[in-house]
Parts: structure tokens; C-alpha cells; sequence
């Protein structure tokens, strides 16, 4: 009798699509509007969802309020209002698409989160865009 | 070529999270504000989502209409404009969690609904904390 | 060249509408579900909008994070997680109506901010149902 | 490590819930106001959703831009401001619902997507009706 | 001391815009997509503003319930799923612009509704377009 | 019988809330996180309305096709993907934030639609902070 429970944050940053390997035309083609120099950015709306058996004295899977700190302590706090190239060590030699900020973020949380308990990460890069990892 | 056909319906109700068997500290240490000894409430958004293969003549899964008049019977008529603790018997003894209510709202439905469907929830209980049961 | 800032809360509470110089019956006539004995609950989703010239020097009306902790220490320290009837003295002798919500709303952050600015309030009782005073 | 990137997408169009081997009464008994006879309309949300490994050097497992204007040239094209039951010759012999309509989708995306990568469709008819192919 | 309610309500409807006076071509240059022949149509979302002094009485300005069946009896069971032009007569001679649709829904509710109380109506005929009646 | 019809369009950017006249102190105190050297990010949501009699002929108060048209030569192709304090020379000498931007596209747009026309812009900076200008 397994149940998933899912908290939504957000965090807002700027960042840049671009691979330094790359020429500059290369990234252009590939990137577009997202390689421009000078960055662009993103309300970014994260959703984690943890799975396990609901506590029998708690009925809790986990507790909300404290799924909301970890995010809070462990994500919010390291990108929220940051420039994703420069000031996160995690996208000093990453890319950050909504791909690899979404298996970046999972890789963060499942250090903190009982391994008990599956985890599952869906970041909207916009209303339109959005990824899932890992996928279902 | 199975199909999921997905009804959102909504009720608001008023609950308490309280464990009878523990302290009056232990369960502020747990449940914080949602141990408020008056109540508080939320507008519960609950989607239901029926899967299976689309009947040949009509096109449909299942019929939204009837989905929709089913979830309303069984569902809304007992659980909408109510206090969850004290006007349903479901959560006579059990804690009305966001994890507990999904259960009790899966099990009734699983009732009325052709076993040959597979049936599952989602229950938000804000728009920033919600429940799948079962876990995909 | 007046701007209109605009920021968006949220708090969870139980209410009952009743009218205590009323019969029973016209209490059920009058507001039906709305006057179940033992309460229900809303998510209230509440948009204060403070309206004045913005600042030359920071080119703010007002700051968004100073309006967000003032509606936090006067709106939802008191309302977030209660019941409106039994938990607050504005509701004592006040039928928590969405109109009556926001009427008080709006008089409690009236004495708070700077009275150059004009304020207004919206409030949402359900996604379908909603009030704004005062009115344009 | 797969991840799943989606990508929203919307189009208007009038359809008809009809089956010609039906009598007028069975139709009407079945499918109610949808079997309006000159039609009625929705404005469906489409969310493509494709799962495989980021390519590591752009970080993409497909660039949204491609999918987005894949899904515009073989979606939008042929249903945007049409009626499906007249315009279009998917839809001849195949009655509209929102299950046909999301596996007719998937359908033709299939054909244009890299087999390497799975692909999902969620239709939304309203806020209210959706569906989803193939299921979990 | 006015306060304005506000009622959020539906209806699914086909449309198509066509200036019968005009030519083929002259059409198609201002309507576009929206000419086609063979109508499409929208999910349109009714917001119905009421403005006035809330009774001491009850707290309301307007009961939202009596306020919602006064919509569905005299726009819902006149418009939903029905096609505009050819169903209906307000738009057998009136071209079902998002413009037109608001100002005939506020002619039929402006009979409907104490002239006491304000009206206004705004009408959401896809996401990202919707019209305001009376304008501010 | 004015109506007003409204756009809604989006687009993201880069920006950073900084005034060079005050200390690193005073910036910090007033604009905080905002204030990151490196830049941070918003998916920002723009509503353009405009307000004036529909034409006799079309229905039309404006072509809502023509009015998106005319956003994204004039405002999208402008702030879209880009750093507003360095890729704009909007706001070289004019700290972003959502008020002035506002009123940037407020002008902006002010040349570009008929004077016998009302306008007025609502820009979201996120789904809880937005701006309205002018005011009501």
C-alpha cells in the first residue's frame, strides 16, 4: 500500500546553454536563444515526490513540513536567485538544461531522503517546458 | 493499447490531525498547525484516473458523465462541506491526511468501478502538496 | 504615473456560516452546505494590491518582500490554520463570508501601510468563487 | 538514467460524438450534449512527452525546440481551428472522443520520433477531461 | 462600502467568424484560421462580476449559488455545447467574436440581476485571449 | 459600449536589481537576493489590454492576431532571452524591476496602437508578484 506524496517549490535563476567545446556557430545552431552570452532565466517550478508506506501512528509517508525544509535547506538555498553557470559549483562544467538540473537535484535529495523511500523529481523550466526523472 | 481517462472533481471539507494516543505535545511536535483543536480546512482537487481499452463503438474507456455522477455520489455527497473528523465515519479513527484520505476515496471507488479498469487517485490537498495512490 | 503592485498569499481555514439570530431553518435556506454544524474549509488564496508612484531611487511602489512579511505578521499569523469562527475575535460576532473576509482584511492592512498608497484586496474562496474590495 | 522531457502545445477545434451505426436515440442516450448536431468545441492542451538518456554533449535527450515545431507542422497544422469530424480524414470513421483523439496523436508522432525514445501523449479536452496514452 | 462577488463558470462551444457581407477572400484576410467553414471552437471561461453593499443580514452581496444557477439557466443551457452561429439565434445575425459573445451575455444577465448591483463580465475564450465588458 | 480585449504573452530574461549610486551595504539591504552580482532570472508573463468599441464590420475591438504581432516585434524580439541590464539599452540606466519594466512596455506600445484606444499592460515577475500600469 504504497503512496506517493508530492511537495511544489520554486526558485527563479538565470543561466546560459552553452558548451564551451563548441564553436560558437555550433552553439548558435544548437542553443539558439538560450546560448546568448549574457544569460537569460527562469521561474523554475520543482515538484518532489517521495514513495513509501503511510506511517501507521502518523499517517505520514513524510512529513510535508519537513520534505519543504530539506528542499528549502538543500536546493532553494544553493540555486534560488544564483546565475546557474557561475555560482553553483554543480553547473561550473554542466550544462544546465532542465535535464541535467533535474538529475542534479535528484542527486542532492536522495542523499537526504531515507532510502526507503522512492524519490522522483519533475522540474518546469516553463508553463510549456518541463522534465520528469527519473521517468516513470 | 490501454488508456487513461482522467475526471477532476473538487470538495472542500475541514479536518484536524490529531493522534488520540498521544500527547497533547507530541502531537504539536508532529502535526504543528495542522493539530489546531478547532479544525482547519482546505478545497480538496481530486483527479481520478481510470485506465483501460477504449470500447469500440462508443470510443470511450469509461464515460466521463458517469465517472463524474459516480464520484459525486460516492465521494462529494459524503465527504464535501463536511468536518472530516467528526461528520464521516471513515475518519472516525483514522487521521485525515492527505495519504489516509486518497486510501479511503481509492477503496470506496474501487467498488463501483469495473475490475477490469485499473483505477487510481490524486488528491490535492493544497496546490503546493498532493497524493498519488496508488504509487505508479 | 501610478503603478498598481500586486502579491499573492494563501491560508488554510475552517469556517461555518450562521447567523445566530436566525432559526435553523432559515440558516439552511439561507446558506445551505455553507451551514454544516461542524464547519468545512477553504485554501483562501488572498492578492493584496497597494497602488502609488514607484520610488525614483529603487524603482519600487512598495517592496514586495516587506509587503509579503507584513500580510504574514497581521493576515496569516492569524488566520492561516484556524478556525475563523471559533479561533479569531474579528469572527466572533462576523459571519466569515468572503465578503466580510476581505472587508476585514482590507482594515487590518489599511492601518499598516503608508496611507499615500491605495490598497485593495482580492480573495478567493474557491478557484470558482471570489471577491474583491473594494470595488473599482 | 532516462529522463522524460515534455512540452505543451494547444489547439482549438469543433468536433461531434457520433456513431452512424447508431439510432438517434441510442446516440443521444450515449453521448448526451456531445452529440450536438452541428457541433460544439474545446480548446485541448496537448503535453508530448519523450523519455531516453541526455545526449552528453548538449544535455538534451531532444531539443524542445525540435519537438515543438515537430508537434506544430504534424499536429497543429492538420486539427488547429478545424473540425475533426469534417475537416480531417482521421476522424471520418473514427469517432472524436479524447481517447481516439490522443491515440491518433500518438500515432502520427510515432513515426517522427526516434524510436530510441519512448513517447507519451496527455490530451486535456477540458481542465476537467483528460486523458492519457499510453498509460503508465 | 461595495464589495464585488465573483462566479467563475464554463461552457464548450463551436464557432465560426464569417462577415456575410464580405467577400471570400476579405474574410479570410481578417479572420484567418478563424473563417474556416466548417467551424472550431473553445472551452469558454465566464467570469460574472456583481458589485454592491453586502447584506448586514447575511453577509452577502449576492449568494454565489443563487448567482451560479441564474448562469446556468440563462447562458449555460443556452450556449454549452451548442454551435454559435447556427444553434443560437443572439448569433444568427451577430458575428460570435469573444467581443460580441461578452456584450450578449451581459445584455441577457443585466435583466436577470437587481439593478442595484453592478455587473461585469469577462470571458476567457482561450488562455492567453479574453475580453472585459464593461470595461473599466 | 467599450470592451476590452487582452493578450496574454511570455518571455524569459535575465536582471539584476542594483543601484550604482548606493553602497553594496544599501543595495543589499534594499534589494537583497535581487541584488546578485551575477544576475538572476524570471519567466515574466505579460497581459496587454486594450479598450475601446468593437468595429460593426468585424466584431473586433482589435485583432487580437494583430496585437500578438505587434508584442512580439516590439517587446518579445526585444527582452526575450536576454539580460535586461546588459543586452537592453531600456534599462541601461533604469533598475528593472517589474514596475519599470511595466512602463517600459507600456510606451513602448502606447506608439504602436491607435490613440482612440485605451491601453494598459499587467506583467507577472512570478505567479505571487505582479504589476499593474497605470493603475485602475
Amino acid at each position: 500500500m504504497k503512496v506517493t506524496v508530492c511537495r511544489k517549490e520554486h526558485f527563479n535563476a538565470a543561466h546560459r546553454l552553452h558548451n564551451a567545446e563548441w564553436s560558437n556557430t555550433q552553439n548558435q545552431e544548437i542553443f539558439g536563444k538560450c546560448n546568448n552570452a549574457n544569460y537569460h532565466g527562469h521561474n523554475y517550478e520543482l515538484i518532489v515526490k517521495v514513495t513509501g508506506e503511510p506511517d501507521k501512528q502518523s499517517g505520514y509517508v513524510m512529513d510535508m513540513k519537513l520534505l519543504s525544509g530539506l528542499i528549502e535547506r538543500n536546493i532553494l538555498d544553493r540555486f534560488d536567485h544564483k546565475n546557474l553557470n557561475l555560482d553553483t559549483e554543480e553547473f561550473n562544467n554542466l550544462i544546465p538544461t532542465a535535464e541535467n538540473i533535474a538529475v542534479v537535484i535528484w542527486n542532492i535529495l536522495r542523499e537526504q531522503i531515507d532510502h526507503k523511500l522512492e524519490l522522483k523529481v519533475v522540474l518546469y523550466e516553463t508553463e510549456r517546458n518541463f522534465v520528469e526523472y527519473p521517468s516513470n
